[in-house]
């Protein structure tokens, strides 16, 4: 099968042919149509410093896709050749205390697809039955394949209450976009969204934003404080990392504020613990991954229900022999990069 | 009436004679019978950077007290003269949003007695009659005196389940002891305490801590770790406000954990947020005084139980005229020092 | 002053001249402007077995209502006269631990206008001035008018996390007609309302219930199994008070859901515990009042941001001397009945 | 294999020599040491209206156990024969929203063991690698087959926070005893446990009991109502099942109160939901079986920190050939009945 494979200990990625995956007795096998791309897989490509720990090539990569499904394992019951399907990345073991507890996306042992075992990006996957969600016939391929990201979002809108409160979002990525549309279908009075990229804050506004901040000409705190009658955001989510956006995030956060921190910064991060978390009575989340599967079921409910279009992020469509360009397209600073699995282009 | 009073912006404190304070229609006149010392008395006398910013003399200093009623205002009911009382020292506005959502102790417009209004370090104290809290007679002037710092150790402790956790509570003077009797008698299966002073150890020992830790002696994170089957604490409990204390809060804490900071840092404290917040999947809280008023229930009904002791704590008495001493014995790594209005010595 | 007033033991209400109610220094004195008519008001009228046992003629009724600041007592601040305003006509006492723990809606000593004390359906009426709340000068007075009833749709939609949720809303009167629209505007994925009078589900269906039902002519259960893939209605919010009803709401919640109940049954309800609570895994909430003040928070932002308009439900004006045709409008079936005193008819 | 057995339609229960069961390749296979008698064995036996619409003889019944692990399937990993273990009697379907939202206690499709399929009460059980619950070395058989019913304990203490507060446990059989010792080590403020049977209220005084009450002989509310200073019990397990304790739960509990009902009522219950539920603005929650897994570990941090012992309820041993005594024993009042598989009495 065709696969996008990280070949060696070096920048790059290659389209090569893999061997397919072998399926166990507890595994799906998916045939994949759609595989979006993701900072992590940017951050593979150019070999840096988290990759060089993290990954072990070859490798095949990709965590964010959708598919049908190919054939299904002995002991699989519940699937049928032909559905469609996408899948939780994170393999979580099942058997450690966060696992049985509800607090699988936090699991010690997680193996995550594209990272720490073989990926989306090939024509073939197969992933524990457990892992694979069944996609509403009357949902995209497309739609399907931003379960990954808009999970991320739906994981950290979901940790806080944001029905009549004004919420800030750091960062206008994907998954920040996402958070802007679901925070406001979910009742949020006022959304701010603050990134430097104009064409990202033209989209948040076509998310819902009902104001955006470019933070390197305005105080984000400023303008979040004249927002809120000097008050500051009730709900402030930071989906960039940008160690100056955190320290902003808690900045322009009201008293008894929840804020929710998604976004990784690659270096230690200075705060003003005593006026900026202590005296306001900050509640402060890290959050990662996607809730299993309470973060699914709720994608499922407010995607059939019409509440969000997360298609609106989409900006690039590559066929699977493109990925430098798409490289390229992320690097201008591209929304959500889509690739088709279907189709090749010269 | 005599009062400690801060007379000008330098360091010292005097004995003096001062006003009795006037009380108006909806005040409590309360005669003081035992005040407690805390750091921020210390800063104050100190004249630190703190002080400077916030402190305008003259004021009596003192917020940690016990008292009988001396009067009443004439709008005020359900006090009568004689009665056991102390008071909740942060003078909230009443009006503001957080005042009247249930988070009147992050009020923005808060004026602490002994701090912004004085004090109660004086043989009378006015206090609105709101924030006065009548103390069972069966409770002695001492415990009631209490009140404020065990009132921050119970918001600390409560705002997170402790029932069959290993907690970890980092700062072991008055306030991080309490925490130490509190999640004990709430059903915390392991109470570990960090302390770099030996007799605060010992008297963690006497609260109920199963183990210590010497911070400068042994790695926090490597002692809790082996205390709890490599998985680190289920609550940390940060009451120091030491910078390496907090950034030792988060390295033991195992995923999925509350953390809960309340002593203050005097500077910023840089944190990997990637890897110590986000990853781990922690909920931070920052606490500040007490809940106005559940904290103060939850003290009255702990206390009448006999669940705890509070009296453990106090290690120095001394008469109003002993200030000097106080400090002293403060600088020399008291536990909590208590002065008795009711005496004298020469 | 003009007064609607009960004025002694036995069915009817009368227009009257009242001498103003005396306002002291800690009230605000209030000219009404509009008046809703609630079910307790007929209750009132027709003086029922609730009203004999409650209610001590002579009695100003009405607790629906907006007006203008009239004057000041010489303690308010934060008041001027001519502005806007309505009132929580709970009037708490403020010094009970559920008044001191964030639960006045639940005060024991709670005294009720227009139900123990004089009440808003004259053109007069003392509010103490922390029940007192302003209304932006965008928001109208009618709608300032429906805060109230409002307020109790907030309490109970707030009470549960609706988002992403299957919603079953019974009993469609003025308050059910809110949680509808209130439900809708805080992400709820689908709105059920169960409603005997057609005029009623027709409103339903205005304020976005995706689906109603006749529980004359359908099951409850049935069709809420139906709409919801056979799992029942994830969030149940009960305002008929119907006792059928109450039953319906726990048959037609799925495994796990939240039930709120508001509505009040005027008899004892034989409810199925093993069944439709305890193996359903129900959390069961009693809802009355508003919270003091979130609820009222809540209502001004939801109402400032535009995401719901509650005159909707508001489909019979009358002038001061139009009682009994407003009592004939409620029993024929009407949405909300409000009284515009500013006006009068011939 | 020796197994107490239903052998048919009609009351009874019979010691039969039975095939060992078959262990699939995700199965344990357990050798069977201690046995408890429950409620529902009882029913079985008595062949109940309940019985008779549920139980499909032959079937072995029992469900609360332990032992040791006799043999593991190929593809289970973690388990070594020899091992100490006990293990959660509900097996869920796993695939289900409420299992994959953590609420798989309340899966709809459910099995139990010695109920839906072949149970404990043998020399051999098989049980699915994930129900299988590993014992401590230091933690006995005895108390190793207690899990069931003192996870249902656990599972209704923890639902409520009771630290500080007045708790009122109905019905003493061994889950009320168990959730006595545990709200008192949870930091609850006074417990009063309110039973019919004289020994039943002696064990909960042995339990931590403050204050018990014949509820043939007094008033529970007004006990209650004098115990708490006239407020009612803060929080409230309803473990007795009796339809008059049900009502009493809703009548001592204070306004604002938690309320847990465990004990299944054989008929409907009525209640009067105006003045017990909504008035009072209380929260009722149905509990039945155990968390998974989150109930488990709570049970071992308890049982490991020696928080609790709960071998105070064991009243009565038997042997395998004494099934009639121990019938004749739980009908004379006694506490929990354990049955020691590997000794055999003349």
């Amino acid at each position: 099968m065709r696969a996008i494979v990280k070949e060696k200990r070096a920048a790059g990625l290659t389209l090569a042919e893999m061997p397919a995956p072998k399926a166990g007795p507890t595994d799906v096998l998916i045939r994949v149509k759609r595989v979006g791309l993701c900072g992590t897989d940017l951050h593979i490509y150019h070999w840096n410093a988290w990759a060089e720990g993290r990954i072990h090539p070859p490798l095949v990569i990709g965590h964010e896709f959708s598919g049908v499904v190919e054939s299904v394992g002995s002991m699989v019951t519940g699937f049928t050749p032909g559905e469609k399907v996408t899948a939780e990345g994170h393999i979580a073991c099942g058997v450690c205390f966060q696992c049985r507890t509800g607090l699988g996306h936090i699991c010690r042992k997680v193996r995550i697809i594209g990272v720490d075992v073989n990926g989306a990006f090939a024509d073939l996957i197969a992933m524990p039955a457990g892992n694979v969600w069944k996609i509403d016939p009357q949902i995209s391929l497309d739609v399907a394949a931003l379960h990954d990201p808009l999970g991320n979002a739906f994981h950290t809108v979901m940790s806080s209450d944001v029905r009549g409160k004004r919420v800030l979002v750091l960062g206008s990525g994907p998954i920040g976009l996402f958070c802007v549309a679901i925070a406001r279908a979910s009742g949020a009075a006022r959304v701010i969204a603050s990134e430097v990229a104009a064409p990202r804050r033209a989209m948040a506004v076509k998310m819902g934003a009902h104001r955006t901040i470019d933070p390197k000409a305005e105080s984000v705190e400023e303008v979040v404080r004249n927002e809120t009658d000097g008050a500051g955001a009730d709900v402030v989510l930071e989906m960039s990392g940008n160690p100056q956006a955190i320290r902003q995030a808690l900045k322009a956060a009201r008293d008894g504020a929840d804020v929710s921190l998604l976004g990784l910064p690659g270096e230690e991060v200075p705060i003003d613990v005593t006026h900026d978390v202590i005296f306001k009575g900050i509640t402060l989340r890290g959050i990662v991954g996607r809730r299993m599967y309470d973060t699914w079921y709720q994608m499922r409910s407010f995607l059939l229900a019409g509440l969000i279009d997360p298609t609106v992020v989409i900006t690039h469509r590559f066929a699977m022999n493109e990925v430098e360009s798409a490289m390229e397209a992320i690097a201008a600073g591209a929304g959500k990069v889509l690739f088709n699995l279907e189709e090749t282009r010269k």
